[in-house]
C-alpha cells in the first residue's frame, strides 16, 4: 500500500486526486493533506476518506475541526504545511497554487519522499535548488501537468541524450480566436471559460495569457534537464496530443488522451505501473486534430517567459511572482486582462537580477514581487 | 561495427536500406546481399558499397558477375538466399516480397542473427513457427514496417501486460476517396499511385485493397503477442501518426514522422540506439490530421484478414498466397481490381483448414495457392 499525502486537497487537482485515491483503495491510502479555508469541501472529503492528519490555514478552523473529528490530528498555518510535508507518506502531491508550494516541497524531498508535482511555480522559481535537492536525496519528481506527464511518458525507455527537442502543445486558452486588439474588451468571466480543460482559476487565466505555457517551458527545462532552445511550443486547439518528444532520428513520440487530469494524477501515483481507468479517448468521434505554429507576437507572455529563463538568476522567480500578483488583481476585477502582461513586463524590466540566488533570496524576491511594491 | 545483410537489395526497401548504410558507414557495414534479376541496379549499388557476397536469382547472371567483380563471391538461386541467410552478419534485413522470404528468415534465426523484418508475409504465413524459433535462439525480430516500427517504439519502456490495444493507422490507399461502385473501373496505373508512400508495386496494390492492413494486423498479432481483438485499425489519411498503443490507463502513446521508410529501417539497424537523420517532420506546414473509423464494408479485404486469423491454421497462409497470386495477375493486367478480392475470398472458401501446420505444410499450401490451381 502506497501512502500519499496531498498539499491543496480542496483545489481542482486535489479534488481529482482524492477521486483517484478512492478509485484505487487497494493500492493507495491518504496519509495526510492540507487545505486552505474551504472547510465545506473538507467535510465532503472526510465523509469518504480518513487521513491521519489535516493541515488548515487558520488556527481557528483547526480548533473546531478537532472537536468534530477526534480521530484526526489537525495542524495549521505554515507549520501545518511543513508537518504534512514531513509526515510518514511515500509520495507528496503538491497541488497548491503558486510559490507557497516551494518550502514544503523541499521539506518533503529532504524527507526522502517522491514528489507528484502539480505546482509548476515551484520549479519556475527555484528549479535548480529543487532538482539538486531531489538528486541529493534520490527522490523522483513526477510531473502531474498533462504536458509534462506526456513528455515523461514519451521518455520511458528512451535515452535523454537522444532527445532533439520537446514539443509542448498549447490549446491557446480562452481567447485563442481573438486578435490582440480584441483583447482590450475581454471580461474575467470570458477568461475563466477555458475551451478544453476544467481547471483552477489561476491556471485558467495563465492559459488565456499563455503565461501558463511559459511556466511549462521553464518547468520542462528543470524536469528534463534541457536548455529552453530545445523546448518548443505548438498550438493544438483540441489538446488531444498532450505533448511530444522529437528524437535525433526525427522519430516523434506523442502522448494522447482525453482532457482529464485524473490520467496524469493516477499515473504519477502508480508509476512505474499503469492502472486501469475509465473514460478512454473515443476514436469514433475523433475526426480531426489541428496544429498551428506558436505566434509570439500574439502571445507576448510566452516570449517574456523565454526571456526570463535566458536571463536566469532571480528573473524567473520575479516573473512568476509578478504574474501571481497581476492575475490575483485581475481575478479581483481590479485590472484589465492586458494589464496582466503590462505589470509583469514592467516589473521584470525594473528588476536587477541576482545570479545564482539561494533559497532565501528567491523567497525574498517572491514575497516582494507578489506584493503591491508600494 | 555492426554487420548487416540484406535480402532483396534492389527493391524499394533494399534501396533505401543501402542509403541508410551509406549514411552511417562508421556504424554499419554490408556483409552480403541478395537481388533478383535487376543487375543494372546491382552495378549501381556495387559502385558505392562492396559486400563480401552477393546472391542472384539466375546462375547465368552469377557467372558474368564473377568475371566483372573478382573480389566478391557470387552465389545463386535458393541456395544463394540460404548462403546470405547463413553468412557472418549480425542482422538480416528481409526485404524480399512475398513468402519467398520465409525459409531464409528461419535460417538466419537459426544462425542467431537478429532480423529486421520488412517482409510481413513471413509472419502472416508462419507467425507461430517464426516467433517460436526466435525465442528459442534468443534473437530479436525488429519490424521495419512503419506501423510496426511505430508500435515497437511506443512500447519501449512499457509493460506488455499493460497494453489495452494497438491502433494501426491506415492511409486508405490509392482509392480511399472512391465508393465501392467506383472501384469497378479503376486501372492498374491508378492503383499504383499511392497518396503518401513511395513503395514497391505489390504493397501499393495491397494498400489500395486494404489487404496490406490485414497483413499488418496479423503481423502485429505475432510480433507483439496479442489476440487480434486487441488490434484495431483507424483511417488516417495523412499517415503522419504511424500507429499508436493504448494502455490500460487510457494513455495513448503514438509515433509520428514523415512518410520516409529510411526512418524505420535505420531504427531497426541502430536499435536500441537512435542515430541522427535528416528530413524531420515540418511542424510549420503540419496543420491538420484527420481520422475516420475503419469501414469494413468498403474495405472487405481487411475483414477477410480478420476472419483468416480467427480461423487460424493454414488459413492465413492460404489467404496470403491467394492474394500474392491475385495481385500478380492484376499487375500483369489479366484481372480487374475487384477480381483480387473475389479470387482471395473464393480460394479461402474452398480451403479445408489444417490446424497447427508445420513448416512443410505451410510451404505446400503457399505453393499451391500462389499458382493457377488448374
Amino acid at each position: 500500500m502506497k501512502k500519499i499525502s496531498i498539499l491543496g486537497a480542496t483545489g481542482s487537482i486535489g479534488t481529482q486526486a482524492i477521486e483517484v485515491l478512492k478509485n484505487n483503495r487497494d493500492r493507495f491510502e491518504l496519509e495526510s493533506m492540507s487545505i486552505g479555508r474551504n472547510t465545506t469541501r473538507l467535510h465532503e472529503i472526510l465523509a469518504s476518506v480518513t487521513p491521519k492528519m489535516v493541515s488548515v490555514m487558520d488556527d481557528g478552523d483547526r480548533k473546531s475541526l478537532e472537536a468534530r473529528y477526534p480521530t484526526i490530528t489537525f495542524v495549521s498555518g505554515e507549520d501545518g504545511l511543513q508537518a504534512v510535508a514531513a509526515d510518514d507518506s511515500d509520495m507528496l502531491l503538491t497541488a497548491v497554487m503558486g510559490s507557497i508550494g516551494l518550502p514544503p516541497t523541499l521539506t518533503a524531498i529532504e524527507n526522502g519522499k517522491d514528489i507528484a508535482l502539480a505546482n509548476k511555480e515551484t520549479l519556475v522559481a527555484a528549479g535548480e535548488i529543487v532538482m539538486d535537492k531531489a538528486r541529493e536525496h534520490d527522490v523522483q519528481i513526477i510531473p502531474v501537468d498533462s504536458e509534462h506527464s506526456a513528455i515523461f511518458q514519451c521518455m520511458r525507455g528512451e535515452s535523454p541524450s537522444e532527445i532533439k527537442r520537446l514539443i509542448i502543445t498549447a490549446s491557446g486558452g480562452s481567447f485563442r480566436d481573438l486578435s490582440r486588439d480584441e483583447l482590450h474588451d475581454v471580461t474575467l468571466a470570458d477568461a475563466l471559460n477555458h475551451p478544453n480543460w476544467a481547471m483552477g482559476r489561476k491556471i485558467t487565466i495563465d492559459s488565456a495569457t499563455m503565461m501558463n505555457k511559459g511556466l511549462e517551458v521553464i518547468e520542462a527545462k528543470w524536469l528534463f534537464d534541457l536548455e529552453v532552445d530545445r523546448i518548443s511550443t505548438l498550438l493544438h486547439r483540441e489538446s488531444t496530443i498532450h505533448s511530444m518528444v522529437e528524437f535525433v532520428d526525427n522519430s516523434i513520440i506523442a502522448q494522447l488522451g482525453n482532457s482529464d487530469m485524473k490520467g496524469p494524477i493516477q499515473f504519477a501515483f502508480s508509476h512505474p505501473e499503469r492502472l486501469a481507468m475509465d473514460n478512454p479517448l473515443d476514436f469514433d468521434t475523433l475526426t480531426q486534430l489541428n496544429f498551428k505554429p506558436m505566434d509570439f507576437e500574439r502571445f507576448r507572455m510566452l516570449k517574456l517567459a523565454y526571456e526570463a529563463v535566458e536571463i536566469g538568476g532571480t528573473m524567473p522567480a520575479v516573473m512568476n511572482a509578478s504574474n501571481e500578483y497581476a492575475v490575483d488583481r485581475f481575478l479581483k476585477g481590479e485590472i484589465s486582462f492586458l494589464d496582466i502582461e503590462k505589470i509583469v513586463e514592467l516589473r521584470m524590466n525594473g528588476h536587477e537580477v541576482i545570479d545564482e540566488p539561494d533559497l532565501e533570496t528567491i523567497l525574498y524576491y517572491d514575497e516582494i514581487f507578489k506584493s503591491d511594491m508600494r
